[in-house]
């Protein structure tokens, strides 16, 4: 074992391998009955949770923290409710455990299956919100993993107190406490130790900026799903239609513009740049916009010059850079040039062009006709949500339940031999 | 991009993500057509293959490598003939792209699909046998991916020789002679530089020893596929029947020795133990297996003392450790603290006994009265197989065509907006 695993994560990880040995043979009713406790117990404990919580908004507002960050750290009965809400959800989900995803009987007679179970440790590596804490208790519990909660310093009394809570109503349900640990928050070296304890933890999912992201992908031994930035597209094709392209580069722009599936880049067909780009910088102004434009673009009141930066950024703001394209083909290569692989959107009405650009467009969700902001785990009807993966292996895009599991081939003979 | 990733390297993986952009749209019947041509070219060019694999037989020769070694090395038409039917094979295959995965139509009448399209590029690292330059690129090719062959440095002139020839056969069908690279082994600089091209390289698979996969596994920042180490067990239980007992063990440990699927470790429950394990011991013996056991395994004549390090051990030879357990829950305990998760087998008649080690045993496969032998691509019915995976990520156990792909969601509308 790498000497970078500290004493303290290791024992941790020992304790959760076994609990999770334990975990993988419960029925879902079992685990069912513990997450229904689990929310019980959170909003009985609302008084000690938000008391800790007071405790961290204290820390935080001491420390000049800002406002927004500010209001990622704090607890509220409505976002405790919602906790609660989203373990009975949770609860509520198909057992992805046990599922037979493939099988067949053998020329031979063998019975082959291929049967969903659980990963075993998982790490979860994220920071402030203390809601993810419950979040990820929930799906990992559901999908039989004990988890190993490693959350941001700042939020460690809350998380503390959460933890407390889970790890008594899963204890009382009958399941090992140990299937929710919390690893200390108090110095980088735990970040480290996760990302280094191959063969005790199972999977890391780092949540956060793209710079812990990107360090815990550089420095991890153990494997990695990588959840994502989102520098996404919307392309106005020569075929679209300019009404429904207007109001699907609005909403992928302007519903939420701090999440990972908001449109960061606008490209437009020349051939109807000269209707549409007026059309689109007026509107997208009027919504508080900035626009960041290239010739084309720049010709209307108000457009910034974007300079060769502002095709890779992710601005998570009102902002958005702008560009005509001779064409699909070249839409496609700036795609894959300044892209990040999350969620691309083409506009069109031409069945021809749809079909070139789904198929060339390599990124964990190609969207026709819709906004990129439907790339969501809630909106894919999947129940709950982990992440979204911008990896390969693995998962690609919304990461529910299924996605938290691995398999095993199960193998039955009547005594065969080779 | 890292430092460590050299110019050549760089300038090959950007050539072969050209391609793959280009192979991801082609249909099957391109793909199956070359295919056919490279089976037919590598027959073509029989004298030029065979020249160069001389010519590293003689460099080998020279340097005393072992005379096993030297087998691995050896290409014979017999074995240009397996690779070219390889190739033919993997044509006759289902094409894994654009199998949809999932699908489904939303409440708000959204279309999702999740599709399977190629991971892009893979890197292969791989030792000694040539043949497996032939097997990998077309695995690679079947599922869309261009390659980059990182083979053994004592195999390079056959490599360069069987990727010239690869590369001819597909520019000559119309694919970008591209999708097939040879990296070239004359330093570890390209194994390091390939580990770190993330962001050019979308997976790495090593095959080849515990030395080799370990050491891609830490250093390399591109996502791995694990394929594996195999310290197989075979577990007797008290209800099994003695008889088929005795010919899966032997099946499983003699059949072919230096493969990752034999049985390196024999767990016999106590309650059959006075009569198998005389039995068992003599029918070892008898086939030349050495065996190590403790105990109640020592009472017999020309049984060796096991040691600790037996029961971790993947002999790859004529040796087996055996010991005598409690029960079941032994067995299993033993498997997990000494195995690799690679295959473990019970042979027993009690439905509950096969349930719970099934349930409990955490391993790639898992078989029920069945030789450990039969994890395999071919066995499994998969028609091509690129190595057998250890991780739980991605992909775990025999691994074909479709594991060689991502999948990515195509999602539909009539401009849906949230």
């Amino acid at each position: 074992m790498d000497e970078s695993v500290t004493d303290e994560v290791r024992a941790l990880a020992v304790r959760a391998r076994a609990a999770a040995r334990h975990l993988a043979l419960e029925p879902r009713a079992r685990k069912d009955a513990a997450l229904e406790a689990m929310a019980g117990a959170l909003l009985g404990a609302r008084e000690e949770v938000l008391r800790a919580n007071g405790e961290d908004l204290a820390r935080a507002e001491q420390a000049g923290t800002p406002a927004n960050i500010l209001d990622r750290l704090r607890l509220t009965d409505e976002r405790l409710a919602q906790m609660a809400q989203g373990l009975r959800d949770v609860a509520g989900l198909p057992d992805p455990v046990g599922e037979v995803v493939r099988g067949s009987t053998l020329a031979n007679g063998l019975e082959l299956r291929q049967v969903r179970v659980p990963f075993g440790v998982v790490g979860m590596i994220y920071e402030a919100r203390p809601n993810v804490t419950a979040d990820a208790a929930g799906i990992c519990l559901k999908s039989g993993n004990a988890v190993l909660l490693r959350g941001s310093s700042s939020a460690r009394s809350s998380n503390a107190a959460v933890v407390r809570v889970l790890r008594e109503a899963a204890a009382d349900s009958g399941l090992p406490a140990d299937v929710v640990q919390l690893v200390p928050a108090e110095s980088r070296d735990s970040v480290t130790a996760l990302m280094r304890a191959r063969g005790l933890v199972d999977v890391l999912v780092p949540r956060g900026g793209a710079g812990l992201i990107r360090s815990v992908v550089e420095g991890s031994t153990v494997p990695v799903i990588e959840t994502g930035v989102g520098n996404c597209h919307v392309y106005v094709d020569a075929g679209a239609d300019l009404d429904r392209a207007l109001a699907i580069v609005l909403n992928a722009k302007t519903h939420r513009t701090s999440v990972c599936n908001a449109a960061e880049s606008l490209l437009v067909h020349e051939a109807v740049a000269e209707v549409f780009v007026p059309r689109v910088v007026e509107a997208l102004q009027s919504a508080g916009v900035t626009v960041h434009g290239d010739g084309r673009f720049l010709a209307q009141d108000g457009v910034v010059a974007a300079t060769d930066d502002d095709w890779g950024t992710e601005y998570l703001s009102l902002d958005i850079s702008a560009r005509v394209v001779a064409g699909l083909d070249e839409a496609v290569d700036h795609i894959h040039r300044h892209g990040t692989g999350h969620s691309d959107a083409i506009v069109t009405e031409d069945q021809s062009a749809a079909r070139r650009f789904v198929a060339a467009v390599d990124s964990a969700a190609v969207l026709v006709n819709a906004s990129t902001r439907f790339t969501d785990g809630g909106e894919f009807g999947f129940g709950a949500e982990i992440g979204i993966s911008t990896q390969k292996l693995h998962a690609r895009g919304p990461m529910g339940l299924p996605e938290m599991t691995t398999t095993k081939y199960v193998v039955t003979g009547d005594g065969h031999v080779r």
